[in-house]
């Protein structure tokens, strides 16, 4: 096992948070990665010392050498090999962490986009485009898809991804897009409940039971989350409750599409049923901002999809200083939102939402951690998943001063780093 | 030779206008590179007959011939090799023509972006921080910077660029600005005029008369273009057209920053000395459209200044309705823009300023050409320079659609492929 070990990071954003710092920054910083792990963190002057404490034999290497018992090989250490990064006085960041995707799915709607950022009108139907263009392609098409996109998060210094299902809605699609997003990530959710499809427009109740039944059944056991839109024009709060409901039953966890078009019971419902997550939310009232506040459940906010469609933007600064705790993700979907640069997400919370460089950061690295209730990404620490970026810049600012630009120089998943 | 053979390109952005598309769009084309430039463009299907007409003997070749002349490895053929590229049907744009960039300085101003940002009051001076760090950084210094972001200009798909001095404001420093320009591009403009140097705060019209007298004697050697900042705070109209008229005397060429923070002289003085373009435009009145339109004058837009400033953008809609012809380029530079991101300019002209997708890759492309008077890049057709861009991307609508992702997979300059 060869061990990497960075050194000379001008800015290391650990998100380990000390006093008013959200993301635990040390200057002049070192990172050691043994076995896809962080290994040690701290200050690059001690980054020998720390290498050769961690080369040391342990206790039980020692018993080992006493019995006579140590291989040649492993020669008193834990790693065989170490290579060594001079990351140039750049800036390092936990790897993104983007909890909202919906990147299984066929065709695209560029048209769509064109014809709204133009102000022409267009027929009614774009998510049923999509579900009609996912239902056609077959499972290589879609597979195919799905690795552009997890490539393409990957280069953007994305290491953890969610991916929900939703453009099937039908048990045999949706079991299919649950089965393939489970082939790239575990952070895969049933999102049955997306919209009422075209063949139930007539009998809406007969879809809730479907999705709640067998659509469930079917992709449970692809799945760890349930998501439901609960929104006008999408489902009720009553709806929405039941699956849920359903979904926590077969063991899944609760998450929720709510307040994005307009106020509504979304924030309710995802706090009064543990839902780790409530993803939009723009139009809150002190009531939601207050539940929110006293919750474990994160307000996941997507300004890809305000740019994207021109809707107004959440305002994360009421948030933040009502202690909310607020992850940045992108949304990426061929309607509403088909970025998936999280660094964009970034500059947009900068420079629509209020948000600080440094809260930013923390919401795209941290915040989605927390809005995925994962306790190993994240955060930069000894015993996290070594997932870090380096960045072509020497601070986590440049992400919002310099948008648009591919500042993502190198990037980390479990130790490896990208080929 | 070899030469190069772009198939099966989905949707092909030739710029070469017909009726009322203004991208000149072919679908299913091919283009046959040749020498650095742009041999054949037409349908994928005459693909093979044009490379075979290409290769047919020219007349001096049969003369050749028939004198038993003809050199072996030149076996009838104008080009000895053929790599044959496939576009997959993705789409194909013109290399990005980058008007507008002032990148050769030292240091950032990250600091002060985030106190923008966040509504913190900030001292002034900022532009003469990045002055007196320019001062104080070395040729190599100066020189390993601009190769940087020529590098990552070149990675985003832009082709041409144009480089402004500008934070020197010394003999000095302005002549080792524009020389170490001149060796990354043929489009310097000598920017002594940029604002007033402390040094001179007491006495303008002595800095005035050493831009017109030994800074530009020193620049004009390595400069193709002069400009001038004509606005409240930096350059009165009549000290801008000092300024420009002696540039033009030393033969070099009109452009002007004008009519940013409020409304002023920058549009009519860039057009009554014919200035190849007026850059800005934020602040324009019925008088200045219609002098714009009337002449050719460009206005060049630069939209990253208002995303990273938050002052309004400029009405491109209503330009481009009165015949104004309008580029876009990126302003790249440490206080106000510090983005290089064509692909993200024309993502905000469609989301800020209404433009079409066409209209503003036409602007990235073609206005930006328009705007440096050069006839042979920002157009794919026989002839014109080899420069042009792969798109991971299907359409080209899809740079404004998928803000912030990398879409740009492979870029030609003079016909050769990045490394």
């Amino acid at each position: 096992m060869t061990a990497t070990l960075i050194r000379n990071i001008g800015e290391l954003t650990t998100n380990v948070t000390a006093d008013s710092d959200p993301c635990g920054t040390l200057r002049d910083a070192a990172v050691l990665i043994d076995g896809g792990r962080i290994a040690w963190v701290g200050p690059d002057a001690d980054a020998e010392a720390a290498v050769a404490a961690h080369r040391e034999p342990t206790h039980s290497d020692r018993a080992d050498a006493q019995r006579g018992a140590v291989e040649p090989e492993r020669d008193g250490s834990r790693f065989s090999g170490l290579e060594v990064v001079d990351a140039g006085g750049r800036a390092v960041i936990p790897g993104f962490v983007d909890s909202h995707t919906h990147t299984v799915f066929g065709g695209d709607r560029a048209d769509e986009f064109e014809a709204r950022m133009t102000g022409t009108p267009y027929a009614a139907g774009g998510i049923r485009r999509t579900v009609a263009a996912t239902r056609a392609a077959t499972d290589d098409e879609l597979r195919a898809r799905l690795a552009g996109f997890a490539a393409e998060l990957r280069a953007q210094g994305t290491t953890t991804f969610e991916v929900k299902t939703g453009y099937g809605l039908d048990v045999e699609t949706e079991e299919r897009l649950a089965r393939l997003a489970a082939e790239v990530t575990t952070e895969v959710t049933f999102l049955g409940a997306h919209v009422v499809p075209a063949e139930f427009a007539d009998d809406r109740d007969a879809y809730v039971d479907l999705v709640c039944g067998r659509m469930l059944d079917a992709c449970a056991p692809h799945s760890r989350w349930v998501d439901v839109f609960c929104e006008r024009g999408a489902f009720t709060p009553d709806e929405s409750r039941r699956v849920l409901e359903a979904g926590i039953a077969r063991g899944l966890l609760p998450r929720v599409h709510g307040n994005q078009l307009g106020p509504g019971e979304g924030v309710r419902l995802a706090v009064s049923t543990g839902a780790a997550s409530v993803d939009h939310c723009t139009y809150l009232d002190d009531a939601d901002i207050a539940a929110l506040a006293a919750s474990d459940t994160v307000a996941t906010l997507l300004p890809g999809v305000e740019f994207s469609t021109r809707q107004p933007y959440p305002d994360a600064r009421r948030m933040l200083d009502a202690g909310v705790t607020v992850a940045l993700a992108s949304d990426c979907n061929p309607g509403s939102s088909f970025t998936s640069s999280m660094p964009l997400m970034t500059a947009l919370a900068v420079r629509e939402m209020g948000m600080t460089t440094a809260e930013a950061v923390w919401a795209a690295t941290a915040g989605g951690a927390r809005a995925l209730r994962l306790d190993d990404v994240g955060a930069i620490a000894p015993g996290m998943r070594a997932d870090l970026v380096l960045l072509d810049a020497p601070t986590r600012v440049h992400l919002a001063y310099r948008p648009g630009v591919p500042l993502v120089s190198r990037v980390w998943k479990d130790g490896l780093a990208a080929a």
